[in-house]
């Protein structure tokens, strides 16, 4: 193996520019979750041209291909998000979306080309290849019930024992790369209130049930139940997001929308979070005569890495990048549907960091003017590859 | 003059019909305030009809009419408004709403028809008459800045030394009457606050500043000024009726923003409020971190009736109707521009019931079930021919 | 008659020496609500020396005073009060307090005072005063259930047809004396709140439920009540006067205490506010997991004085002082019990200015530097004497 | 080596039952903090009793003892606190507090005990002890500014490297012991929050600047710190613990106030605290036209245990008690002076566990009825002694 280990280097050099262009031109034609028609088929015609991988489209936009390696060796699969989202771009360089109002401003261009690059790399060693490696590119990661679910379910993880993948991560310098075990990313739960006081002349309000007076306190009171009700080293979310009512200067609205989400990590306290809530704005509703409509969705489950897998992983990363580069990945309050392979196959996800200070790659996530710095882009291929050798070796 | 009060109840008797019949016809043909185009040709072609007035039309949707009489005597106006609403009507009878979300749901058809009506009849009893009746018919009565004002701007009050005018009263039941010197009706202001926060993901509130969670402070803090801040024996009225933010479950938005009224009474308390909301807006909006954008537009003058020409209608009310029918009007948070011509004349409005629980007329004024008991027209212009010969006598 | 008003000038010049002494003799000597026992042994002699009174005392610290005039009239009851406040004085006059930390705060010195000069005046006057006239020395003014109640269980008023007061007005400038007819002084009611969450240490909120975080949501809540649950022309004040929790820095106490009053004219207003409160403070104790504990306590009934013997009086009292000396009473949110009297008399109550800019006299009732300008005693007198003759004859 | 380790289990045993009598003799005489002058004698009585170690007295009421060990090795601290609290005991055992009103419900008599069991054990074997062991029995660990900052400077670490110290740990189960490295306890600062509004009469808001409602409106913006303003994944506990004001039902006081305590591990986070709550309480003081006293005090720092000692400890608690005994100790965001030790040596802090719900010793640290699992006792006595063997060797 140490003959392949020496062809590495030189064959991610090579891929480079590749990857490069696979990730800009679909940044060019960004397409929005469920609706990844045309990269799926960009995606299944790539992998095509490699010659010895056989693929299969579980749905209409994702494409599985898998590799059956020369050496013994268990089952591997390493997944790529490939959707984007309904932001117009604010980037002026040349690959800009061409798809007006729609971008890829989460950076899964990004690793759905490092995962092809890793693909065509991995299909040019089959024969040192341990075991299978399965190559999962999934559609629609950013919208609820998500693209994994239903992978998933279509059973792509079938006789897989680990599953990994990466983020692209902004906030993270390019040159770092995070890992860690246990809880990583949280549950993203969202939440619809409605308030229904009685509306009226805004002269009157006696004659009234004030829903916005009552909302401003559904609102202040819930901020109780990060500050009060929570163990402080738990950590929570709870932000309301939407808040809408009235239409004239002089009625009195009889009903409040609000919306928003939770995040968290712990099974329990996320199962406690919507009776907390449930009661407080019971309370408040009741405290001033309005009435309540309340609904909780739970979202994605959080995103807890396997202890085992990430260990091995992290040493894989340190024998790929040198000590200086793996560090303790940050948790985030941020929500990723990963965490349903994780219910199929032990997995561990990791960030590779794309943000640049000094070239001003700076913008957030789902920022009009997010980038990632495409050096980071060998790297996420180098990690994929040298984590099949060295996770799926028995 | 008593042979002209004997001929009135005939008189007031035999047109009954007419007015009800002109008040379904513009209740069919509402138009918005500023729009009142046939309306105005309404009233103008059917006050020609009558022969000896002297008609003008000071703006493209109003209408004045002077009787000069032929006895010696002051100069008089009386007031009707003319304008419909932006409302859906709900209402079923024959005489519904013919203009598709226009509505009459305010009784100026009723008002306007009962000034048709007295018009006619002092019209035939002109060598009657002491001195000048002018007959406004105002357009805009409900949007700000009203036409009220642009009447007293064109002159319409030249020479006039005393004004009235009635509103149809839902909240009092037909058959009785409500006049009151002093503070009638205040002063309805409006305003505007933006907050500005830091919008941003709603995973890291600690990167956005929440304008929701402060927007509500704003709402809940405001209470104070009505609660704490100011005399309570000064009528206030502080609501906010719009409050909009955000747009999306994951996102915190960065900025609130609301809407709503002031109604007061006493000038000096006028003046304070918006220094006293400014205040409470900037102090919570800098305990967060967040700016502001504030705007206070003072709205109509409140009504205040002169007192001596409140007594003078009262006792002619008395005169026509018995001690019975006229009571105290109760004071009201409500707004009217009839204000305007009080800055130009000795000025008094008064309320006409208009509500009948026992006919289920019970809907609020600006309610899309709103109507009126037409039992009240020939009251409101017998009311107006009356004060026609006791507030015009030398 | 008009002999004797001739002779009440002089009268009146002549005993304001006396009625200074005998107020400066109270101030220096005040007694708490319920303990005026040398005040009332005080009145009790100095009505004595008078000669022609028939005295009784119907509690331990009051004294009722009887004139049986010469002329045929009714029976007219004129009312002082005589208790001090548990306030240390910082006046530092030479007739100041001389009982440490109890103070005639509110003027009864002066009461007390007018109405001895008043009872002397009449005594001489005897066979020239109409009917009746009873002199009411109520203690125990400033303490609910208060001394009126006691006294009109006791029969003081029986066979009075009439009953009149005075409060020396500090807001009011001496020289001015208000009166009004109706609502004058409010409905002064108190309450408890007690909040019972669960104590623990600060360093584990989520293991307590936190009294003081939710009793602030309380004292907010409840100012939903003025700015949003009444009639905006019905006053009212809802004021939270007491907050008391917690003893250490680092434990989260288990329960808050709160007190404090509602002051308000209208009956049904006055029934719905503990039902409002109760729903506010219910609800948002349930909000977070708390419970309560809540008691409201009616207090004296609000002073509305009786149409007649306020018109009676307004008249007495400008032929007293003429035209520009007496206005309309602005009404105040204070309550008194003088309202005990006009449940079982035709009562009203009058404001005689006590206040003076120029001379300092500046300070508000119940304040530790409060006083009166001795210039209005003289005038106190005067209305009161007046009135006997006025209000008494048939 | 090997010999004294067999030596040591039969040498626990036999010390446990005198373990236990210190512990009872000082749990019925507690000595609040920096007051603890029987209980140091105590100490250094018996410590003088086992003949070979060398005692000071750094302050009034602590004790510090050196054994000089036969071994080469290096010096090693371990630290017992002393003091107990302002509590009056509820337990009802024969050893109850015999100092009224003062209380033991911390454990700090069973870490004395624990410790001078300590001390005679490696007295008996001091040939062969490595290094220099140094037994702090130090005061005031309940009082900030508490005494380890105080013996810190009094040079009671000079020349030590390591430091570690135990608390027996009433959440832990008796038979489990608690060990982490890093953050393990946070550093407990407190604060005072004065609002100066204006006081007067409760009827009259108006002339006021209510204290008490504004003072509400600071302790509810105050919870956006916790749920707004820091990162989630960051713990921080802000409580209100103290809120008084108000001494009449019909008074608005003028003044309220606040205290409580804030709980942070980072350094940075804890800096920033103080400013968002500084501009929390301006904010909201000007918005309301009040001012205030904000005074934030730094209290100990918090415990952060340094990597290698805790790697080494942990290994040493394996091999005293086996795998199944030792775990992750939670973070707790509470308080210990233990952190004044870690800027002069590397320390480390661990708990034991010395709950036992089929006891029902259930009651947390602080409460009336707290008491320990003396089980715990002769645990925390191996623990000692073996971390003296196994830490200090060279």
């Amino acid at each position: 193996m140490s003959v392949v280990f020496n062809q590495l280097e030189d064959k991610i050099e090579q891929i480079k520019e590749e990857v490069v262009k696979w990730r800009r031109y679909l940044h060019q034609h960004p397409e929005l979750s469920f609706e990844e028609e045309r990269t799926a088929q960009f995606v299944y015609d790539t992998l095509s041209s490699f010659g010895n991988l056989e693929l299969s489209r579980p749905t209409k936009t994702s494409v599985v291909a898998r590799l059956h390696g020369g050496q013994p060796g268990g089952a591997l699969a390493i997944r790529a998000d490939m959707d984007a989202l309904p932001i117009a771009e604010e980037n002026d360089f040349a690959f800009k979306s061409q798809n007006n109002g729609v971008m890829h401003a989460c950076g899964h261009d990004g690793h759905t080309a490092m995962l092809l690059g890793t693909a065509k790399i991995l299909s040019e060693l089959q024969s040192e290849v341990p075991g299978e490696i399965r190559f999962l590119f999934q559609h629609a990661e950013e919208l609820f019930p998500g693209g994994a679910e239903e992978l998933v379910q279509a059973g792509v993880l079938d006789g897989v024992s680990q599953v990994i993948g990466i983020h692209l991560w902004a906030p993270l310098e390019v040159g770092k790369i995070g890992i860690r075990a246990g809880a990583m990313m949280a549950a993203p739960d969202s939440f619809n209130i409605v308030v229904h006081g009685k509306g009226g002349h805004a002269a009157q309000p006696h004659l009234t049930i004030d829903s916005i007076a009552i909302g401003a306190q559904v609102v202040t009171n819930l901020q109780h139940i990060v500050s009060r009700n929570v163990d402080p080293l738990d950590p929570l979310v709870l932000s309301i997001t939407k808040f809408h009512a009235g239409t004239a200067h002089n009625v009195i609205p009889g009903t409040v929308e609000m919306a928003g989400t939770v995040r968290s990590f712990k099974p329990e306290l996320r199962d406690d979070v919507p009776h907390l809530m449930e009661r407080i704005i019971k309370g408040i509703t009741a405290a001033h005569g309005a009435s309540y409509e309340f609904e909780y969705v739970k979202g994605y489950r959080p995103v807890i890495n396997d202890e085992e897998v990430a260990v091995k992983l992290r040493e894989s990363l340190v024998r790929a990048f040198g000590e200086g580069v793996v560090e303790d990945a940050v948790q985030t309050m941020g929500g990723e549907d990963f965490s349903a392979y994780q219910t199929a196959a032990k997995g561990t996800f990791f960030f590779v960091g794309a943000g640049n200070q000094a070239k001003n790659i700076v913008y957030p996530h789902h920022h009009p003017r997010f980038t990632v710095d495409e050096e980071a882009l060998p790297m996420g291929v180098k990690a994929f590859v040298y984590a099949a050798f060295d996770l799926n070796q028995l």
